[in-house]
């Protein structure tokens, strides 16, 4: 596993609610599992948000070492529209009534548009990504198993879990924190409400009705699964009954991921996980993101800029770094000026990571001195420090500060206002591998021009460069200045320092 | 639906060994069911050409203006390594054994290779991609109901499809030609094979051995699905018991599709399938493509070119036009000489393609003449042959020939060496619109600096081109010969005529 320090890797655990030194069930494999979208519409940046923290995580965890098994589902059926009350039409089906299309191509569209945006975001797709629709067997098993154990009840072909039940062998609300007995007891009028021994009582499945077109077979007659029992369904399967890091979004706490808990205590007798990771929520120009209040922007909106909040888009990476600038456990509030001003930081961030491949090992000092000079004292700090922060708890808020420690020493060597000479070819070393380790390998953030595979862009614009130069040399400035302009209306701006000059493209 | 002249479209049915006119079950609904991969390696050029037969078909009937549902599975467990006998291991098992790791992760990385690599071509992604582990339930009631009909038989655990019943009231084989009594009756001495009343039956539902890790609970115990349930039990769930298209390669009309046209009467007492459509297979320098033969080169191999037999790279559309240039009923073969050619003629059409654009509607003869002058004669002629082509069972290869009818004339008006006074501007506009509908929306061609989403590319040589052009005229050769040869050392070469200069990029 990579050095690290001496920082071990610690986690926040929503339900311990403190910070754990990590410690896998069965290293060096992790298991970890993550609630994947509901596929019926863009993914937008409360999606983003969740992907891009637990794919650091994931990030983190196989840098140092793990041999991670990273499980994301998609939920193409079962979940409806009041989530608590468990009301509503399936959130698929109703898409799929309104686009006059079979549900399933709603799942395709939108899973498509999902892995799309994600791969946009650089979030490495995960090990397994299993569908709900994919797992209707395993679902009926374990509704079986946890009636067979006493904690869930048939009525008219519904199976509910019975919470009253469950609370008299085991406490329910740890994880949230919730009280049942504070909690509105959803709409008790509404149908099949009466059904239920109590109105917590959550449906592990569902009768089909006779227009329900999402049906299958069970012992209880055609159904479909209640949207809580998939996640326990599937990542037991492919984890384990007892795993490493559940993660999800804040709002998942309750009642989604209390019901996982009582679903896996009612069906096996013990916890599923043993660390809860939750990311917090983001917030547009400080309100929270909804339909109605028109500031619900997807993913492809904030690229472009198609959206009335947005003055202009902003490149996935600048999303990211956005999103890596806050701890996960923190609000982001997304608004025109932090985007910029995150576009700007991600800029000075790669722009320095280019001038570190121009540094040479060569040119710094062969011997390691005695004792270190002031400024590689504070290399190295920098350097443990973006070991340590990434390590406490995934803080990349102050890891980038720790990186930017360093970026500071990368320009100032390459504009010479630091002498190679005052640091060791060793420590350099250390300085370049932390570095790419952390920004490219665990932060996930990359060049934009990264599309261009081939590099073909930068050298077309080098080649101008040096055009530009050599009318610059023979007085011809009505050349070089044309060279100059035009490159700036095609995005490309041109920055001349002592060193020579650098390029940023800005489109 | 669009225009496309006398010509019905038409499609030769691999059951009736006729062409057919086309006639949806239920227009302008059109159900098209393509088998998909066995996702347990990354995709080489058999699956290319299955998936742009079908993208092409599917293209064809959108662009007729048909509203097509086109499935295509993933096949993720059942498919077993001898497909003939049912011997040997599942192939996603096997594979996820030797690579240590849990099936549903080998499912998941090959998925994502084959996307990747069917992206790359350019084809469109069907409306719904259904897995076999996803329709357990689906192939289990299927399978009950073949019994039920009295067309299976259990032993053991094992569900087998009765052939020798069957062929009492059905005939079988009529679609790939096969006489069973003609077939080797496969290992007949292994285990299993004597459960068997007749030895070509096949196995419906497996029974699961104890070290079997891919397994699902079912009325005869655990197991699993056998490999030719899944594509009947998908195919009818999302278009319905008899359907209009359904395709694949033509080495799986037997024993798979034979077996799905037995499991559809069996169950529904029907054929399920209107026109039974089947793509030729692929040689390499005139043989067969195996893994023995050390000739068997996958996608990514053919676009980087790192495999022996590949003198270098081509681009993705390169090998999408060498597929087009033959109809899907013929066979392709595959060598460097063949690949240098398509590329050439891809260059050539994109070329054309590209001054098409240059050329603008105002310059041509406002009105129309009472008669066609003979060059008008020509190019109607061409743009009927366009469409009746494709209309004609998808030939391709007709196709390209007739649009290069067209290029020829681009080129000549855009070089000068036809007037554009000889065309009316109704004519040049239906010339313009049919090339581009043939070459982008039809046959799924594309520019390949495509992946330079905005063109800065484009603009960047652009800019030097017209630099070196003020070099010239300032008889500042040194300058405009050092742009040119630069230029060529990075690989894009400027190409100068009277019209101007154009340039390839050739990397």
């Amino acid at each position: 596993m990579t050095e690290s320090g001496d920082t071990p890797l610690t986690i926040y655990n929503s339900l311990s609610r403190k910070k754990e030194v990590f410690e896998p069930i069965k290293p060096p494999f992790v298991g970890l599992y993550v609630c994947g979208p509901t596929v019926y519409g863009d993914p937008h940046l409360g999606h983003a948000r969740a992907a891009v923290t637990f794919d650091v995580i994931y990030r983190t965890l196989k840098a140092r070492g793990y041999k991670v098994r990273y499980v994301r589902n998609i939920t193409d059926v079962g979940h409806l529209e009041l989530e608590e009350t468990e009301q509503g039409e399936d959130k698929i089906l109703k898409k799929a009534r309104l686009e006059q299309v079979e549900p399933m191509e709603i799942v395709q569209r939108y899973t498509i548009s999902y892995h799309k945006g994600m791969d946009a975001m650089n979030c490495l797709r995960p090990d397994i990504e299993p569908t709900a629709s994919g797992h209707i067997i395993e679902q009926i098993e374990l509704a079986k198993k946890i009636m067979h154990n006493g904690y869930a009840y048939e009525v008219n072909g519904n199976i509910y879990f019975d919470l009253e039940k469950y609370r008299e062998d085991e406490p329910y609300g740890e994880l949230s924190g919730k009280v049942l007995e504070d909690l509105q007891s959803g709409s008790r009028d509404t149908a099949g409400m009466e059904e239920k021994k109590s109105p917590h009582d959550f449906a592990l499945w569902k009768r089909a009705g006779e227009s329900h077109i999402m049906r299958w077979n069970s012992p209880w007659g055609e159904g479909y699964p209640g949207w809580h029992l998939e996640c326990t369904a599937m990542s037991t399967k492919y984890l384990g009954e007892k795993f490493d890091i559940h993660g999800g979004g804040l709002d998942l706490q309750f009642p989604h991921h209390e019901a996982e808990i009582a679903q896996c205590k009612g069906a096996y007798g013990h916890e599923p996980v043993r660390y809860w990771v939750h990311n917090n929520m983001i917030t547009i120009d400080g309100a929270k993101m909804s339909k109605s209040a028109g500031n619900f922007i997807n993913l492809e909106q904030v690229f472009t800029g198609d959206h009335d909040k947005m003055d202009r888009g902003y490149s996935p990476m600048v999303v990211r770094f956005l999103m890596l600038q806050s701890h996960y456990r923190s609000k982001i509030d997304f608004s025109n000026e932090a985007l910029g001003s995150a576009e700007k930081g991600y800029q000075r961030l790669m722009s320095a990571m280019s001038l570190l491949e121009k540094l040479s090992v060569k040119e710094f000092r062969a011997e390691e001195g005695e004792a270190l000079t002031d400024v590689e004292k504070e290399i190295q700090d920098a350097c443990s420090r973006c070991e340590s922060t990434i390590n406490d708890d995934f803080n990349t808020a102050q890891t980038l500060a720790a990186v930017f420690e360093l970026t500071a020493k990368v320009n100032a060597l390459y504009n010479g206002q630091l002498e190679k000479s005052q640091i060791s070819a060793a420590l350099f070393e250390r300085m370049n591998l932390t570095m790419k380790e952390i920004v490219y390998d665990i932060l996930g953030l990359k060049a934009d021009s990264g599309d261009d595979k081939d590099g073909l862009t930068d050298e077309l614009i080098q080649l101008l460069i040096d055009i530009r130069l050599e009318a610059r040399e023979k007085k011809d400035f009505a050349t070089s200045d044309k060279i100059r302009d035009d490159l700036n209306q095609i995005g490309v701006r041109l920055k001349d320092d002592k060193s020579g000059t650098n390029f940023e493209i800005d489109r």
